[in-house]
């Protein structure tokens, strides 16, 4: 962790994620510089066939087919090669010519994680792998940090996205067991051999990970519990359903009292869960991570599981955090006066309105209205009018909801100002705008 | 940043937060200790008042009035007053001393911000602030490095429990503002002078925090556009389900094209939000923050915004990753031999069980099911079975679903086991577990 003018980074792998890296780490390197207050420079990409066919056209001065030769002029290693070896000795040996690793290879965390982080423990050195769980979903930061101080009680956690699309599938739409798979084969959700996912093993090596973080000791991989999905049938969907809950493959790690006392416990299975549980709600091929601790109480963190870019997200997050640490020794601020973008005025955003006014109920009102909004240059999409009520002078009056297309503030906010000046108008009763949408 | 042998903390404020903090520190110091590879010693608490009521009876040894001299002998200062003086200049004085800073004062870290980091950043001092948005929620952390590579487009948060609540009460039970309001008070939801809350002013602080991390640049707390939700109506709540909305209280921050160029908008405001919108299953006094990046796409953060004893875990959180700081500069690796649990076999876990049996339907099969399942030692909840169909032999065969009570694997693997090679059943179709109920 020496003070570096800038910061080499060597990438091993450039398949779907690694690929995806590549092309950020190259379209993005002066904003990630930025970020990181150093300059983030891609020195190579080791592949292994120089002419292989890529997401994203690497240029050929950065391709590499000798890593070993590559990790030694790096100071961060992203690791994107998955299994076991070679990744493993090439992270060792980045680890020993004294370089920070960034790798998402849950497989080797999973089998070989005490032996690496003790590694980098000797030399100071730092092993991030937010990409190893759930994708972008930020968890092995806030488990390993931002929890640090709690006492977590359990995790449930869907981390394959193929066997949640299957199962969701089979609940949503009815599908059986062969039909789920073959509609997530076509849409890329399974690979040709699926039985790492639907196995349960790919959550198993997460189950393991999260069970390390959360409970702060070694859980090898194959001390996990696990069960696949393969045997589960559309009748027990069904039934369950009927039941009030749905079935989803559960990575599980939690503190148990047992006949020998304390201690952990860390499975795999498809189980049942209510329909109002969080988890329930998790559809196609999303992860989520459900967290109960002590003082904390319920967290869930929720987004997409896998895909390149979504999981190079993960990498790259981390990549900055590790390049800060070599400029501060800290996680950095997050401001950067260089890349700041400047401050708009409110009446510069964009968003769809509901303006509800009380108007007097006579011919022509309506036509009135309408005029002053074109004028206004806002776009009407909805117009409810209540049935008119009798107003304090006996005159008949009526509210009119109206929902706009998306339309400037400022616009809005100078048709609104028109319309309460419009003797057509008796008051406006709301502005309201829609988010979300 | 220096290797220390302990871990001098200073606590200043012991109010709903802070004496819980105490509370944890002094219960669980041992574990604490163990998990950051350093002794965390609280030296002091500075009080306003030596002999008020406390939620937890910190030791009188412990407490001063001299925020300033205990300041002076910390390593680590947990700020946890709120407002902004004297908690501006404590910190400033904390930080000119060397020492580390932990708060969770937004309203500070949104006026001051800028200020204090600068003075952090030049004797290379940690400033630390999860609990300053949203809580439990670990967002801080995830926004400052998990998504540091990643290119920020919106943020959608709901960040004040107090509104979310009485918003919820009206959208869910028909409350109008009023009563909602009395009910949220009554709860503790809701403070004696709400303006704070109500007018959107705590969601504002936190949103200016949350766009200062999104976008990298400075957002003063007073340039965010803001209002509150005084003025929303029973009748607007029940059109908005009309129109399948919900309305809350957001606090947002996006990356906007104007007409000025590309930029950053903060506000806060009452807004419809669709109801399958994950932010709209948002209950209660919960808190939710649902970010939209370019890389990793949709995420959300969900869980408790409030309550001493949940954001104390964020400020504990803050501390270890400090702490572990000074160990080896680092995050630290989340295992510590001292203080792991042993890993239970499977047989020890106990959850809910459905056990699907195929039977052969004659009289007495379920009364022999029944003695099995109870000499085992599970206890039935439900039992279900099916119009008999023929089977194969031309006897009548009949599903049957077992719902257990809480058990244990172990005893229903025995029991599973006694049920296979009993003559009363044809077969056993399925195990299933249930969890999260």
């Amino acid at each position: 962790m020496s003070e570096l003018r800038t910061l080499r980074v060597a990438l091993l792998g450039a398949g779907s994620v690694g690929s995806q890296v590549a092309r950020l780490l190259i379209e993005d390197a002066a904003e990630l510089s930025a970020r990181a207050g150093i300059s983030i420079d891609l020195v190579g990409v080791a592949v292994r066939s120089l002419d292989a066919a890529r997401d994203f056209d690497i240029p050929a001065a950065l391709l590499t087919t000798d890593a070993h030769e590559l990790v030694r002029r790096a100071d961060v290693v992203i690791e994107l090669i998955g299994g076991i070896e070679p990744a493993r000795t090439l992270i060792l040996e980045a680890i020993a010519s004294g370089a920070d690793v960034v790798t998402g290879n849950k497989a080797l965390i999973a089998a070989h994680g005490a032996e690496l982080f003790a590694a980098a423990a000797r030399v100071g050195a730092l092993i991030s792998y937010e990409a190893a769980v759930a994708g972008a979903i930020p968890i092995i930061r806030p488990l390993r940090e931002s929890l640090a101080g709690d006492r977590i009680e359990r995790i449930l956690a869907i981390v394959n996205g193929s066997t949640n699309f299957i199962l969701d599938r089979m609940d949503r739409f009815g599908d059986t067991m062969e039909q789920a798979q073959k509609t997530a084969f076509e849409l890329g959700f399974l690979e040709a051999d699926p039985t790492l996912d639907v196995g349960g093993y790919d959550a198993a090596q997460k189950a393991a990970i999260l069970a390390r973080l959360a409970f702060h000791g070694e859980v090898p991989a194959d001390s996990v519990y696990r069960e696949g999905i393969e045997d589960i049938t559309a009748e027990q969907i069904a039934a369950a359903a009927k039941a009030g809950c749905t079935i989803k493959l559960l990575a599980i790690t939690e503190r148990v009292s047992g006949a020998a006392g304390e201690g952990i416990s860390t499975r795999v299975y498809p189980a049942l869960i209510p329909r109002e549980h969080p988890l329930a709600s998790v559809h196609g091929g999303n992860n989520a991570v459900f967290v109960e601790a002590a003082a904390a109480g319920p967290l869930m963190f929720y987004g997409a599981g896998a895909g390149g870019v979504q999981t190079a997200s993960a990498v790259l997050g981390d990549l900055v955090s590790a390049a800060r640490r070599h400029v501060d020794g800290g996680p950095g601020q997050a401001v950067n006066a260089a890349a700041a973008l400047p401050l708009l005025p409110f009446g510069e955003i964009s968003t769809k309105y509901q303006i509800s006014l009380t108007v007097i109920d006579r011919p022509g009102v309506l036509a009135r209205i309408a005029g002053i909004l074109a004028e206004g240059g806002v776009s009407v999409e909805t117009v409810e009018q209540s049935v008119p009520e009798e107003g304090e002078n006996g005159e008949a009056v009526a509210v009119l909801v109206i929902g706009t297309h998306t339309s400037r503030e400022a616009a809005v906010q100078d048709t609104v100002a028109s319309l309460r000046s419009s003797d057509a108008v008796k008051s406006v009763v709301s502005v309201l705008r829609f988010e979300g949408a």
